[in-house]
């Protein structure tokens, strides 16, 4: 795959491309990686990329020749059209379901902006893509790139070892992950849970499938109603939500 | 306001704190942002931080000791105590009111573990928030401790210069933005709208405040619920999903 990002700031990815498993993909070239500067685009002689709004106000406004001419200066794609995808709040809410489908692509190009808005002729001939990360304001499109990179070079063949993929992801089962406890057995008074020591294979299953469905049950419910359950485990939830009311 | 964020992957946060708004926030003495690597507090001698789950399963654990010791290193919070906050996709989800209210803290302490899973003991006494940036799965939680990070020291008096606080947020009006335009007036055969172009400061806030519902109604329509409307404005929010039942 290939990423290409589009930013006023490309210094603030290199400790993040660089490191952990975005770094290795990258070493294993699995992913390319790169930031592209769109002020060197810029059609001015003071490099300026932003200016006023048309109809007044305050803010700044990021101009289309240079994020334009910035995409089409990139290598062409070599196989599927690329992906264009802008950061902003008004986007659709990045999940791991399209982080599942943008892991599909081969070419994925980001637009950061930065406090400014983006003059909508951008959004309306270049952009294939509006994404947001959540429900706050980010002082720019920056970080929102890198989380959304992350999820999806994650998900690429041959980027995470046995030992990462090994753990059970929250999203993808459903429900919220069960306790974890690693040694010591007891640390300050505090003791892991007798099941977990007792090396009954059964018991352990049973005991983490509980704690999974209590924990989803008290913290997002809302994922409850997406998940499918055993007749036994639909009795059990029950139970505990009698129990348990308020929860 | 004071930041401390432990994490194996420290250099991840360079680029990051040193760059924009964060590193002006910084230089200017509003917020010092600190990274600590709590592998300096492993206690053994093949300096691991983790270890095989009780219970047997996949994956491995981040064990208590060193994140204990490490947060309890810290030099002490001056003023109130400190909120220690968990990055991990079991946490509540945050928004921009978690924001606003991380705000008005004086010192925030982020955990950020590594694909592994947190020892239950961390979170269940050390722990004071658990957080979660949005339904997908990262590898760690650095990129989740940024992103928060960003969004409550650009909230901090004194960090945004006018310029960038003046434009319209779109969580703090409650609706999606309108649509920007900058110069040139027409950009490869497209034109900015007549009513940008006209003076007329009136009709430019009737299109911009129109645009805004039309938006928010056809991406984010949940957001409507939570804003308050004049009655005019909600005939015409009306008419449009008469004239646009699909949106």
């Amino acid at each position: 795959m290939r990423v290409d990002v589009l930013t006023l700031f490309p210094e603030m990815f290199e400790g993040v491309f660089g490191s952990s498993i975005m770094g290795k993909a990258r070493d294993k070239g699995l992913v390319s990686l790169n930031t592209i500067n769109f002020r060197d685009y810029s059609n001015n002689k003071h490099n300026t990329v932003d200016d006023y709004p048309y109809g007044g106000g305050g803010g700044m406004v990021l101009k289309p020749e240079p994020i334009f001419a910035a995409v089409e200066d990139l290598p062409p794609s070599e196989g599927k059209p690329p992906r264009v995808i802008l950061l902003c709040p008004q986007g659709e809410t990045f999940t791991q379901g399209k982080a599942e489908e943008l892991a599909q692509e081969e070419h994925l190009i980001f637009l950061c902006g930065h406090y400014e808005g983006y003059d909508e002729r951008i959004r309306e001939y270049l952009v294939t893509d509006e994404l947001s990360i959540g429900d706050y304001v980010l002082t720019g499109g920056e970080m929102a790139a890198m989380v959304i990179v992350d999820s999806v070079v994650r998900l690429l063949p041959g980027v995470l070892g046995n030992d990462q993929s090994a753990v059970t992801d929250s999203f993808s089962t459903g429900l919220l992950e069960y306790p974890h406890y690693t040694r010591p057995a007891e640390f300050r008074g505090w003791s892991v849970p007798e099941v977990l020591l007792s090396g009954h294979h059964a018991n352990v299953e049973k005991w983490r499938k509980e704690q999974s469905l209590l924990r989803t049950l008290r913290r997002r419910p809302d994922l409850l109603d997406k998940v499918e359950l055993s007749p036994k485990e639909q009795i059990w939830l029950k139970e505990q939500r009698q129990r348990y009311p308020k929860s």
